[in-house]
Order: C-alpha cells, then structure tokens, then sequence
C-alpha cells in the first residue's frame, strides 16, 4: 500500500491528510502541537512521535507549515533521513523561498517540488481545488494519483519559484478585488447602504466585468497601446472617485495608489492610449520610475 | 407621438439616442460638433442647429456631456426654456456635482433626475446594461418606458447624489479589480508568463471568489469582527506579495496600500479579528487616521 507522511497539521494540511486517508493511503502525521493530529488519528492516521519517525515511515513527504523559516527549522535536523525522499512542500512561500528550498535540497539528495495551493481547507477534494506545482517533474509524475487526490494538478517547470509566483499574483488580484469591494462599500455606507446590499450588487457586477481583462491582456502582448477601439487613459483618470471617496469622509488611499499608476502614464504623454496601458507603470521598479 | 431631446451624441449618448429611435420616439439631437449626429440622422432623428431649438423640441431632456462643467455650459444659457421639463442627466458626475445641478434645476423651475450608467455603449438596449437613477421621483415614474429602453432601471431616492455615488462606488470596485489583475499579469511577466495565459486563470479564479465578498458583508453589517470561522487579519499579511513583487523588479505600490490598511489593523491589536475588518481602515478619514 502507498505510504504518504504529511509534517504540519493545521487547518490546510489536515485537508490534505483527510483526502488522502480517505483514499487509502496509509497515512502518517506528525505535528508540533500534537493535539491537532487527533482528529485524523481517528480517521485511521498514524501518528508520530517526532519528525525522524514521521519522515521514515513514507518516500513522499507533504510538507505543509506556517512559513520558510518554520521548513527550515523542521526538515535541516532531518536531512540525512529524507535523503532519497521526494519533498512536495505546499508550505506559503515566496518564489526565492521556494528556489532555496530547492537548491537546499539538492544538496541533501532530496528530490523537491513545491506548491501552490490555490484552494481554502474547505475546497480540497473537491473540482474547485488547483494547486499549482514547479520543481521536481520526477516527483509530479510519480505521485500524480496522490496528488490529484487534492485538486487539479498543474506542472509549470523545473524552476521550483515558478507555482508560487502563480500563487502569488493570482493572489494579488484577489486581494485587490476584495480591497476594492471594501472601498465601495465604504463609499455607499455613509448613504445608508449596508455591505450585504452593495455585496448584491457588486459580485455580479465584478463577475460580469471580469472577462474584460482579457481584452487589456490581448493588447500588452500585442504591445500596442495606440490601437483603436480602447478607452482612454483620459477617460480612465479616477478623480471623481477620488473627490467622492473624500466627500464621504472615507480613506482615498487605494483610489489614489491606481489613480497614480494612471496619472503618470498620461502625463508622459500617452493619455489617449488604451487603459490597459497601466501595466507599465507596475512593470517599472520604484527605482527605475523614479 | 413621445418626443425626446438628446444633448450630446459622444459614444455613449449616441447609443443611448440610436436605442431610442429604435423604440418608434420622435428623436431630436443636439452635439457642439454637429458632424457626430449624421449617423443618427441617418436612422431618422432630427439634428437640431442650436441648445435652444434642441430643448423646445422635446418635454424630456436627456444630457450625456463630457463632464459636471460642460453640463452647466451647455445648459444654464437655455434654463428658461427648460422651466417646466423634465432633465434626465446621465453625465457622469460626483454625487455632489449630481446634488448641485439638482440645486440649481430646482432654482430654475426645471423636473431634475440624475442618472448612473453600469455600461458600455455597446451594452445599452441590451439585458446586460442596468441605469441608477435618483432625483425626480415624478420622471421616473412619468418617463419610466423611456429609460427601461436603455436597461434596467433602479430609482435610489430623492437624493439626487446616491445614483452617481453607487455608480462610483460599483466602478471603484472595477478598478480596483483591474489593477490588481494588471499587478498579478506584471509579476508572472518577468517569468515568461503572458498577460493572455494569466488572464485564463485569473478570469474564472476572479468569478470564483467574487461571491465570498458576501460573506465579508455579513460581518460587516454584523459588526463583530471577532466571530469565528474567518481568515484573520494576521494570516492575511500581503508581506510575501510584496516581497515576491519588489524580487520581481515590478512597483509593489498597490499590493503596498493594501498592506498598509491590513497592517492598521493588526497594529491596533485586532490581528486575529477577520480580513474583513480592513474596511474600518477605510472608514477612517486620513485626518482621523493620522
């Protein structure tokens, strides 16, 4: 039967660990705060007394932690016994984070992918749930039948930043979307409406707009700002927003973070190009813009 | 025969007027460049020389100019022969310019109805358009087969402002949504990534998520940021977006806004209360911030 040890139960990682014990994987969990592994104790798991036991009781070991610092501190004492192991870490990390991981874990002989979890705990097992996978194509080969056990599986390549950088920026926007649903809602409360009422109006709104994006992603690859039929980053500038957020008495600080991105596009001149043109002001660095 | 009077005939007062003749309405317009009105001369309006032949021609007024002063120059010359009519103005506008004309319609015996449109021009006459309106109750009601052509319409209240500042706010909430996906496609730039292959993830992860602002309104609206079963304030920490974006060489200024409302928050000791409570840093004026 396939062995599958699982470091880090917490909300996520018991997600995982429960899929995989449902499919009848013999499952071994180890945690820092042991009473959070009960649950899946339960569930048929075993559990480890410490890391050196949970790592040799499988050649796949999931990896799913608070953050880099707490990989480190949990796999380095134990590198002799993962030696040969395959590491699927799904631990949050940055895509540098994920690269040293990986370069650490050559050096140990340790086969090494990373992940990207694009899923809340509820979604896994579900056909919601996609993780994100870069590194080690030995690893999402050979494992792929476990790991489809959590979600869509997508390989992005060798270079083991990659699934997180995914992660990251489809991250960003959402976090974006939401920090603009919470502006607006701002906006309309001092008029007496209540968040649940704009929320009614706004997810359909934001869904139907969405698609629009991958018109402005057809015109950055195409790199031609001037072509007809865009609305203007004139028309685009965001003043009466602006004003109107401040009339309310509310923070204009995330209007005025993309009105800048805008005002400095138009006032280098290229104010009847396309809006998508935004995107340059973003790809050039503090340094570089300044 | 239902006589009505479009001033301005730019892309969106243009579809707004061909959507009208459609409907069988005696359709007159008026545009400062008049070249812009032959298409719709061509489908049967009347092209009126002047403002004043163009407001005596119709009970019902609508006005779609570029902005709150080009209203006020077009029409403050013609109040006398508005007495009396109905203006329906889709001007974008900030809700205090929207409370202003009212002010003024008001003082010059003028029926005054403020407008929002959440479309395009290509979506008007079609189910996806929807038109706030607030002001005249009376227009509204009495003109209501009129502005249904458009889209579907929504009457906010007397308050000749709350239409313009949900329509800013909806838009707030657009641009935001943008931004971000701007801010993600630069990110995954710098792996090769194009905007297009980002934009087929992002699109259905956006409408994906969309609908969990619904649940941030509910503890919103209930108020208690502490109630359980939310991702914490804490562990939305943007740090590694961050982090991710300036290794990436792109500006990290909008994920940094983002950040700096989320940090407010956990500065001021509530790190484990939910996400959502990052609409109180926006409910803050930046003087009481400060």
């Amino acid at each position: 039967m396939n062995a599958v040890t699982f470091l880090g139960t917490g909300e996520m990682g018991s997600a995982l660990a429960a899929a995989t014990l449902s499919a009848g994987y013999r499952t071994t969990v180890w945690n820092r705060t042991p009473g959070r592994c009960e649950p899946l104790r339960a569930g048929g798991a075993d559990v480890a007394a410490t890391v050196v036991d949970a790592v040799g009781a499988a050649d796949v070991v999931v990896v799913c932690l608070l953050d880099h610092a707490s990989v480190h501190d949990t796999l380095d004492p134990v590198a002799p016994v993962l030696a040969g192991r395959h590491v699927v870490n799904l631990t949050t990390t940055t895509p540098d984070g994920a690269r040293e991981l990986a370069r650490w874990a050559a050096g140990a002989g340790i086969v090494y992918l990373d992940g990207g979890i694009m899923a809340t705990p509820e979604m896994i097992g579900t056909a919601a749930a996609t993780v994100f996978y870069s590194g080690a194509r030995e690893t999402f080969d050979a494992h792929r039948h476990l790991i489809e056990l959590w979600g869509t599986a997508e390989y992005f390549g060798p270079d083991a930043g990659i699934a997180s950088l995914y992660d990251l920026a489809l991250l960003a926007a959402m976090y974006m979307m939401f920090a603009g649903f919470f502006h607006g809602a701002a906006m309309v409360a001092g008029a007496g409406v209540g968040a649940t009422e704009f929320a009614e109006r706004a997810v359909p709104w934001l869904q139907a707009l969405a698609p629009s994006v991958a018109g402005y992603a057809t015109v950055i690859d195409g790199g031609d700002y001037s072509r007809p039929g865009q609305q203007s980053l004139l028309f685009s500038d965001l003043t009466d927003i602006v004003d109107a957020s401040r009339a309310q008495g509310i923070s204009s600080e995330l209007i005025d973070a993309v009105q800048g991105l805008i005002r400095r596009q138009i006032d280098a001149g290229h104010g009847d190009h396309g809006f998508a043109r935004v995107i340059e002001s973003i790809r050039k660095s503090e340094e570089a813009a300044a």
